[in-house]
């Protein structure tokens, strides 16, 4: 069957993978959150290692970035730029994470995002995810303090 | 006008601009490296500032970094994967970049990069570049001795 597919609903349809997102991660929801990552998933988290390939590395990627919080998981999206060409789609935002880690420190720094979609079905679902911060190449430290 | 665009050879084509920035990055030839890049790029680099917005910021940071090497780059590609639909792609990939700064110290880094293409008129650009390393939250430090 054919269906009409208008760029403003597969965008709208991206947003709301977003937003799902921030409330998944608000609530340390994580069947939630995984259930919007494709079978074949590469991320590049802004942690080490290098690279998570798999949803079972990203589960429990994000399982130990869960529980390492103390209470909800601050997660404020701005600049969101989405594109969308037949099944394929990617957006760009930055995000800034909030909260308290368990060990007691407070965490609150800008993150940069690109996350890409293939639609499988009829549904859209995260293939790639990337998020980082940049570092000082002087000090060899990771900027955690820089501001949009 | 219609033409046949078969998805083989649209990943060739997007192939093809990823070996071009092998060979521009290592000769630091800047207008073929920014010949590839759209007038509305987005650009999230390895190193501080969060983001470039724009061809004249990424040409900037582009030819900072070429300048800041002594001689040639050396830019090595793996895992590079591929996908495309209709006029919108992405490439995920691996770098070992090194070579010598004029500072004197020698860089051999693995490097994360997404980057995202659109095809206007025909020809494939990029449209948002993403490259980093991950850091380590025990220490803050940007992991720049991280192998594949």
């Amino acid at each position: 069957m054919t269906t009409l597919r208008s760029q403003a609903s597969d965008e709208d349809q991206i947003r709301a993978l977003i937003d799902n997102r921030v409330e998944a991660v608000h609530d340390k929801d994580l069947a939630r959150i995984m259930s919007d990552y494709a079978t074949d998933v590469l991320m590049f988290d802004v942690v080490n290692p290098l690279l998570y390939a798999g949803p079972d590395a990203v589960r429990d990627r994000v399982e130990a970035r869960f529980s390492s919080y103390d209470g909800p998981i601050g997660y404020e999206v701005r600049d969101l730029e989405v594109a969308t060409s037949g099944d394929l789609a990617y957006c760009t935002f930055l995000y800034r994470v909030s909260g308290t880690l368990t060990v007691g420190a407070a965490v609150k720094m800008w993150v940069r995002a690109t996350a890409c979609f293939r639609r499988f079905d009829g549904a859209w679902k995260i293939t790639h995810d990337h998020e980082s911060v940049p570092f000082n190449p002087e000090s060899g430290a990771a900027s955690l303090d820089l501001t949009p």
